[in-house]
């Protein structure tokens, strides 16, 4: 790295804009291939079905802190955060493999409980673990989950579909598992200062399970199978409301307003937002970690989900030209926007 | 991990030790789930033709150097060791992810440099990058790349077919990419005693691009289905040629007499083992990051490709009860041990 001339941050360009300079000149050259980069999962053709592909990496000290995250917690949201990928597509994950890179700090035994949390996943979930790598780190621990899934072709539901006049939903609530951070994280400032304090954990029961052990949401497509539906497009919900709205926009080339007073929270979700005096809406578009799915449906297809609770109407889908807007309790519109990770240091 | 009882040190089981404890409990659940952990790839089910999937993770200071790798040379280097395991199951790798975990030195420069060697294997091997997760890493960088192939099913070859009387092959040559390894570190060390010193690499250009610039061989691939053979067991020379004898043996249920004074070297690989004082064949047996294919044919097979000068015969597989030995030139049996990686530090 020496002879560089130029050094351009990566925090100039952001998540976002550094995956576009990397990917933007990719010439697919597969018969099989069907979708390549930039939605939830790549798309394969391999027969009488399609093959749907994910992977994530998670690292210590960003994506978590074994201060406080219990390795079988660990392995357990490791697993859903890419199982999530999958339902995304609308498509049943099968398979993952799962790499991981260990610093000497941990014992066989600590591997063992990363693991069986991997596997009560794959258990909970009917995965098959089939492969993966386990080699030394000279640091801390990364995870690095790959899944294969697979839908009929027809069934498949990407981020493109949405069109004007759309109704976007949201299955749960938003904003909990963000909140259970903070919670986790303040307890931790308590306990470097003062090893011998209990944490404070009672009543959060909720947004500490949001937070260390989430689930994903098979029964959500489900529902959509039983109900006869097919949404126009669909994300899950890791970055934030936020993020993942502007994928659906730019994807299908539509405006959004999302409606602020209908965005679904828990009541532990806005209790420790008031506590931490944080309002409690920044946690749903910009916290992430949810594992929600986020959709569109037809004005048709929504009057069939509408009763639903376990689903929120929040917004409708606009014309491109009117680009994506939150509209606030007042009636003001604020435009959204993307956030990915930055480099922290 | 404050709460644990009992700390076995990893160092204690190996590698191959753990894997094991962390797989033998795994039950299959899916259908389309022909072949899980235990070879170069795990086998799919989707149609027509099989999937077949595999993933490895290289972590900086334990599989690579960036004081003397250049990160072109990486990237490429990464793609290259996963299509190997799906050439090693006679199969054809058609799509890749890429994951990578970044620390705040590396620039946009730095991650396009990396992208360029991804882009340039993907390229040579006709493969589909489509899709990957870049993220933030407080320490070093992580590359984890994850490769899916297709075969017929009747084509795949396994770890596992292996009989008495088989013929042991390898293709090309074997201990360069050690041998290559051994000059980098040395020029490296010289380096860092007095950076005005010029690294001393003539004449070494043969294993220096064993080392940093590795090719795979679809090439091996193609002359099996040409001369009309199919190999009884298969695995790719990622560890030495020690430990994919020993998978072979334990896979195929068979043992093994390798014949020391066959293993194929190339002379730069001989002349630098005489140049650092090492047995040159340790280099073969030990060394790994060949990436040639180790396989086994029937006699009637290897009478169809023995004047092939890529191939060549280095030993017979015999009886499981007579063991895996090395034949060294007196004639005295060496047992063969299986190497994976143990922690360093």
């Amino acid at each position: 790295m020496s002879k560089e001339k130029e050094h351009t941050r990566i925090s100039e360009l952001g998540e976002f804009g550094l995956i576009d300079r990397l990917t933007k000149n990719i010439q697919l050259k597969n018969e099989s291939t069907l979708k390549g980069v930039g939605d939830d999962a790549a798309v394969l053709n391999y027969g009488d079905k399609c093959v749907v592909f994910s992977t994530d990496l998670l690292t210590e000290g960003i994506h978590f802190n074994l201060m406080y995250v219990p390795l079988k917690h660990l392995g357990y949201k490791s697993v859903v955060v890419n199982l999530s990928d999958i339902f995304a597509m609308n498509a049943q994950p099968r398979q993952i493999t799962v790499n991981i890179a260990l610093s000497n700090k941990f014992s066989v035994e600590a591997v063992e409980e990363l693991y069986s949390g991997i596997h009560l996943a794959c258990e909970k979930y009917g995965i098959d673990l089939v492969g993966g790598d386990t080699t030394s780190s000279l640091t801390g621990l990364t995870i690095s989950v790959s899944v294969l899934g697979e839908a009929a072709k027809d069934d498949l539901v990407y981020r493109s579909g949405a069109k004007e006049g759309d109704i976007l939903c949201v299955s749960g609530d938003l904003g909990g598992a963000y909140m259970g951070l903070q919670l986790l994280e303040r307890e931790n400032e308590v306990f470097k200062v003062n090893d011998n304090m209990q944490p404070q954990l009672e009543g959060y029961d909720y947004i500490l399970e949001r937070q260390l052990k989430p689930e994903t949401r098979p029964d959500v497509i489900a529902a959509f199978k039983k109900i006869g539906i097919k949404p126009t497009s669909m994300i899950d919900i890791s970055d934030g409301l936020s993020s993942e709205i502007m994928h659906l926009c730019n994807g299908s080339k539509v405006g959004c307003r999302l409606d602020e007073s209908k965005v679904p929270m828990d009541n532990q979700t806005k209790k420790m937002a008031e506590e931490l005096n944080i309002n409690p809406l920044v946690s749903a578009l910009n916290g992430g970690e949810d594992y929600e799915l986020l959709f569109t449906v037809s004005p048709e297809d929504y009057e069939k989900l509408k009763n639903d609770p376990d689903f929120t109407a929040i917004g409708e889908m606009v014309n491109e030209s009117a680009g994506a807007h939150l509209i606030a309790a007042g009636g003001s519109e604020i435009p959204l926007q993307a956030q990915g990770w930055n480099h922290q240091k």
